[in-house]
């Protein structure tokens, strides 16, 4: 089995060349990925998880690293996604820069970064990617297969390119194909990074590094993420202490602003300003009526599942609760037993990371009867 | 009657000096206004039209300027704002920079353009100077006052500053005060300014001028100014032409980014900087709270009014339903007869621009009844 252990990480190494969608291919490319719970030797209770645009693999504290993950709520043992019962493993994107191979990372052709030579990303070959991890573990076929936000197109990809490899699929706040709101806004995050001039073609550095622009695309991510209705009651229109504030001409005066300000700071060093160029666009490109003769519906209705459950928020303005509709009833056509929840939890988009009695409350029973 | 003329515009000389609500004032102020029709021997037919962000006070053509006007087809002989009957006034609010004194303004103590020591602006500094120059016309009260998107913000102030001085108001998709989502939304399009080199701290030029963070301020505006529903009808995932695209990594491929590019090039040099960051600024201040001991409804129960319309828009994300009910049931709890209008336009918040045919039919038959 082609792993290695290095910290809290797996590494798995794709095969090479590892042949991209669109074109173009990439040599000695790894996924890092991270397990919870024991595989049967039957192989039949593995679970995958998708993530979204930034999270890493580290959905949750494990044996090797204690610290707390991205959904720590929601996995481990005697959690909704139990792992006392099944085998979990949680995937780092490709083309992100948590351990798998990204524009960060060395092309061993060159001995420089990729940068944007990285070849064209499409979530497919994250799909594909992440497939050849599964089998490389020696599972035929996924129990369940989990996708949230950009992780739920990448599984609707998987789907579609691996059929009879899962039994089943939880899809989370999601897109069968990106519609023009998510693409405006996400079109917008990567102008603010390019029209920086530290991002200077892709060839940053930590002395010149684009800052402001992924502070920009960061902050717009956060306000698309959340809803209007969270924050009316969260931070109305509270104001900073007087010592909070900066002299500059039109600094921060209201609680909301320092709240994105957090959020950006936090994010803007620790992620890839590249990979997340690769990783928007590839989303943006993303329409599964590519497999449907040009309708997504047909797609979505040559899936094969036995159950699925497709869970989307009132909220949630980026992947609106229409399209999570639209991939219920698409897989319910496809033959699965489909259980679809609509939450009316207040938090956006991000509401499956925080929402965990929501989330968690329709997940536990969705599982504990397969 | 302190105006004069010239080109389409007429000018009101504001007193000196005009006292600012946050302290500081301007000398030699003035504003920029257009009329349509004539005023009445008992000057009692007069409208004031209070506008948006960025408008004009070129509303709709007129003798003196032929070209069609941001509300073309709301205003003029037989059209629902019928300026056979009534004596309109559209005013370029104190601040901004189509003939009224604002940030891009020469300074007559220093004979410098303001820039960014323009004293701090308040929507209150505008409904003040609206105020004057309704007054400097001769006309004791309005028999309407309009005010859309931020203008219905000032035309709350207008209000609340000048009892008794109106008969009837039509507030359209706007706030009784800033919520965080609209606050984080603009203060965003300000940092997208700010960050901008060529800002260099209000002091550009015509070389040198922040067009980068202008561009992306307005492709942010004009993503919450319109609706993701409306964007699945008309753009859809449809690709541009290979013809319209450029060869730079991560250009537009779609045409919802060319939209999008289309409106920032239209705004980018049309406006200026900082007078969108003022403006901007004054929008996130505005809370009619102030003047209801710390109780929006309180502040909106103490307007009278005869009549009122309030329109708004379910589509809206900036300025939501749920605002303009509170403005409806607030001055209906003022004794005005109010009458409120929920449209389902699917142009969001610009839908009062394009929408003639739902605002047009709320207006009409709420000004013919007067």
């Amino acid at each position: 089995m082609p792993t290695s252990t290095s910290d809290a990480r797996r590494y798995f190494d794709l095969d090479t060349p590892f042949a991209m969608k669109r074109g173009g291919e990439l040599h000695n490319a790894r996924l890092a990925y991270e397990t919870w719970g024991t595989l049967s030797a039957d192989k039949a209770n593995a679970v995958l998880i998708l993530t979204g645009l930034s999270p890493s693999a580290h959905a949750a504290s494990n044996a090797d690293d204690p610290s707390p993950g991205w959904w720590e709520e929601m996995l481990g043992p005697g959690k909704p996604i139990d792992t006392d019962r099944w085998f979990v493993i949680c995937v780092n994107t490709l083309g992100s820069c948590k351990g798998s191979t990204g524009p960060a990372s060395i092309n061993p052709r060159s001995g420089e970064k990729y940068r944007v030579d990285f070849p064209a990303l499409s979530l497919e070959d994250g799909a594909n990617a992440a497939h050849e991890l599964v089998a490389g573990l020696g599972i035929d076929r996924l129990a369940c297969l989990i996708g949230n936000s950009m992780g739920g197109m990448t599984a609707l990809a998987y789907l579609l390119l691996h059929p009879d490899c899962v039994r089943s699929h939880i899809s989370i706040s999601t897109a069968a194909q990106a519609q023009p709101f998510a693409i405006a806004i996400r079109s917008l995050q990567r102008e603010a990074i390019r029209l920086d001039p530290n991002w200077n073609a892709g060839n940053y550095d930590d002395e010149h590094y684009p800052d402001a622009g992924m502070s920009i695309a960061r902050k717009l991510g956060v306000i698309t993420y959340r809803s209007a209705m969270e924050w009316v009651g969260r931070f109305a229109r509270i104001r900073l202490d007087s010592e909070q504030r900066d002299d500059e001409p039109f600094a921060a005066e209201f609680q909301i602003e320092s709240y994105l300000d957090a959020h950006a700071r936090r994010f803007v060093r620790s992620f890839d300003p590249n990979a997340y160029l690769f990783l928007s666009r590839a989303s943006d490109w993303f329409d599964i009526a590519e497999y449907g003769n040009g309708k997504a519906a047909a797609a979505l209705a040559g899936i094969r599942l036995e159950h699925a459950l497709v869970i989307g928020v009132s909220t949630d303005i980026l992947f609106p609760l229409s399209q999570q509709e639209e991939i219920a009833e698409g897989l319910g056509r496809g033959g699965a037993e489909v259980r679809f929840v609509a939450l009316d939890s207040p938090q956006g988009h991000d509401a499956f990371l925080v929402d965990i009695e929501g989330f968690g409350g329709a997940i536990a029973p969705f599982l504990g009867a397969l």
